[in-house]
């Protein structure tokens, strides 16, 4: 496996790829990876000739009051995961080498499916997502991209920005890795002391009944989100920031649980901002 | 020659010279083409193995107040003049293809570059110019892409793009094309009555006067801008939108006539806004 910092490098290998007509796999991460991540680099691995793995942590998504400085890093640790996976690339870039000085090109999906759920509390980040994201396409000219159905507005976001500026590009969705107990996994668990781990297992616990109760008929999204609400404020650690149902390719609200549904939430506990949802077909 | 409508189609012809190993050519347009443009076909004719040329008049490029219904087309006529100057295909799609219902994802080149000359006057025309080449890009793949240097201030602003996003097509400049009496070729010009068409070689005039008082010495920006200001002004149907002298690259303001120099301006002629530069090295 080859690890490169330059787009230069990056570029060559691509040439070289595309030249013995390989097709391309693109596994983008912020690195500090779990087995979340190293799901869709099995899953890169078997549908592509060859697999990259970019580990950057934007800067342009974070907001200024986030984690960036404190977001975790370790990318030697991360370089043998993929590796053991069986990537061929990990493409890790340093901050001057994605945003040289006067970079000023940004590209923004606009509207309420950049504006809801995590739009609403952390304004800018999609436009940072959205502008590195076609960065790194525009690098890897990938066949497919893989992306984790946990953040599940970023899956509709890449999906309509693709859509919309005519990215002739895959994107493939891939379903939520949980620890036993039902917590999404996530780098940001890394961040939770005992206690707010225990607690955390409210917001899958939440999920999991709610597909229960839907599955017995209940269709009125107003009531469901009272009851993830109720059921998340037992926990006296948690702050949640929001419940939301809502269509899954459009992030606009439902009045009933019918077609793609995805119920998605934001909750804070301690010094973590923990996001978790379920998409369902009814 | 061909000439396709559909996304669908033109990707099928590219993956097709992808396999071959061409190389391709795009000379993007907004169509009722005269020599300026079928000099753009000629470069990307000499220079690639495929050349594609894209006729879409951009309605996001224009303000509301603009002459994007007025603006002139003939699918016809431009087809038989870019087939004799030996292009392989027409890409010529329809708004809805390049813009279906629900579209929303924007690519903006943010700063000065954008806000200046042309910027000042046509806010967001930068936006849509910006967002229609990146569908255009994504679409075609090209390795070249030409564009006139009459319009100095979108060469600026597409290399800007094309660095800042890492696309990895060149973006080969062309050089402005002429009428005899020294009014530079737009598809615009058809909005001049005779009297205006006569006063529109002023703009010209000034510009080549100017090269001559820099090739005696001149280094003052401002008295440049003056002495151009003041020729054009001489004309009464003249109304001028601005005169400026900037670095070519940034459209920074400069304090002397050195480096990659760009003396560019816009002046309104009847219902015809024109714009003409000169560029120059010192």
């Amino acid at each position: 496996m080859k690890i490169l910092n330059s787009i230069k490098d990056v570029r060559a290998e691509i040439k070289q790829a595309r030249k013995n007509s390989k097709s391309i796999g693109m596994v983008p991460t912020m690195g500090y990876l779990h087995e979340g991540h190293l799901s869709l680099v099995k899953r890169a691995r078997e549908e592509n000739n060859i697999v990259i793995v970019s580990i950057f942590v934007n800067p342009t998504q974070f907001g200024p009051d986030e984690d960036y400085v404190a977001y975790p890093r370790d990318i030697e640790r991360d370089s043998r995961l993929v590796e053991g996976e069986g990537a061929d690339i990990v493409f890790a870039p340093e901050v001057n080498e994605m945003y040289p000085d006067g970079c000023s090109t940004y590209v923004e999906v606009e509207g309420n499916i950049t504006k809801k759920l995590c739009g609403a509390s952390r304004p800018g980040h999609f436009k940072g997502v959205t502008t590195i994201v076609t960065k790194l396409f525009n690098i890897i000219t990938p066949d497919r991209a893989y992306f984790g159905q946990k953040d599940a507005q970023q899956v509709a976001v890449i999906e309509k920005m693709v859509k919309d500026l005519c990215f002739d590009i895959e994107i493939v969705p891939c379903p939520i890795i949980r620890e036993e107990d039902g917590l999404a996994k996530s780098s940001r668990n890394m961040y939770l002391n005992e206690k707010e781990r225990k607690a955390a297992t409210i917001l899958s616990k939440a999920l999991f009944n709610v597909k229960e109760i839907i599955g017995k008929g209940e269709i009125n999204p107003s009531k469901i989100e009272k009851f993830i609400v109720d059921t998340i404020n037992t926990e006296a650690l948690t702050d949640i920031d929001y419940v939301e149902i809502v269509n899954a390719r459009t992030l606009e609200s439902i009045r009933k649980i019918k077609g793609d549904v995805l119920i998605a939430l934001a909750v804070k506990i301690g010094k973590a901002r923990l996001i978790d949802n379920i998409r369902l077909e009814a």
